[in-house]
């Protein structure tokens, strides 16, 4: 029989609503931590080894929580990922002899995605992270491991799963119909017909118009909305 | 660091067209193989424990092919079942021991769905199975350590993912539209509308009428269909 490390990783997308950009948070994390010359960091999803007792769920949320001081956030399971040779790269292992003693050893990865609303925290390094950091899903540069795959594998389980259930928990709580078609097409990376667009997300019902309209801005204010049904 | 037993556990589904059942591959298995006077069977899914250097797909692959020798079927991972405390029940302890060096060790178990065309082959015993045979899903018994929600989850992801795709791995290569409808209201377990649900399938224009009818039936025999661009 034959064990073998298992950790969690996440992938947790907030909504920069400013900027109108889907964003992902990743760490970094010095190569060597007891070298002061040698300035060179990884950049990483966060994660960590799952404890000897603990649930694979409670895991994630662990990792989560340590960075975001939230709970009860949107956090699902979405693939394990398992190739044998995934933190084996020479870029890999240099980082991983630093702080494990069997760094050559297979590590199997449960991948959890988050949604968050930007507005709600702020980000703060943990245990397992020196800095933090939001970045652009345009922009995510190279990944220590497999993690630029498991943010691929996010991404398109984001968008096979987007709804409004889903669209909630990134989008302010009250919101205009703009914001929310914004989302939309930034999440699914194309543009999207404001006639149909609208005629779609109203026939289904879940939408409720707020007395509320939009503030501070240029331009004729816009009616907020809410999800029915959610907090 | 702690390492953890990891395995993977298949729910092998197969549509029963003389029957009409949806059918799930289970694999029984003596409780103590050396007491020929205990005559206790466990009934589980397929499964066994990831080799060292293996790909979790290529395990999952290595349990079917045991049973049943198909390759190149339709099988993906669908949840990972995390629980610390999920092998050890008693009624799974007892059967554990008499195998495995460490029985009380937790093991976090890949949970992968397969679809297999019931007609294409009979599955055979393999070195993890002293028998092995179809049981229509909702017949399933008590099944060892947490597998019953295994089934569960795996049902739920076929029943949300249900699409031509997915039916067509279950359905004979030659079918009709009283095949396909039956198949979708067992799987979903309910009756659909015979006219809505020819209207949808045929504007879907994944269909493909061939010019051969049914045979060997009393009624009057029905047109078959294929579906476009699947093998």
């Amino acid at each position: 029989m034959s064990k073998i490390n298992v950790s969690v990783d996440c992938v947790i997308f907030g909504f920069d609503n400013i900027e109108k950009k889907l964003k992902v948070l990743l760490i970094e994390k010095k190569i060597n931590p007891y070298d002061k010359d040698n300035t060179g960091k990884q950049i990483a999803l966060p994660g960590d080894l799952i404890r000897l007792e603990e649930d694979i769920d409670e895991s994630a949320k662990r990792v989560l929580f340590s960075l975001t001081k939230l709970n009860n956030v949107y956090l699902r399971q979405f693939k394990t990922f398992g190739d044998p040779k995934r933190v084996q790269a020479s870029k890999d292992q240099e980082w991983l002899k630093n702080f494990r003693k069997e760094p050559h050893e297979r590590v199997i990865t449960v991948g959890y995605i988050s949604l968050v609303r930007m507005e709600d925290y702020i980000p703060v390094p943990s245990y397992f992270a020196d800095e933090v950091k939001w970045v652009d899903i345009l922009d995510v540069p190279l990944l220590a491991f497999d993690h630029n795959d498991i943010v691929e594998s996010g991404l398109l389980f984001l968008r096979n799963e987007l709804n409004h259930e889903l669209t909630s928990e990134l989008l302010p709580r009250k919101f205009t119909l703009s914001q929310l078609q914004e989302l939309y097409e930034i999440v699914l990376d194309h543009k999207l017909d404001k006639r149909n667009f609208r005629k779609q997300v109203i026939s289904k019902g879940q939408l409720k118009e707020t007395d509320e309209k939009q503030k501070g801005v240029s331009h004729k204010p816009a009616r907020l909305y809410t999800f029915k049904n959610l907090n």
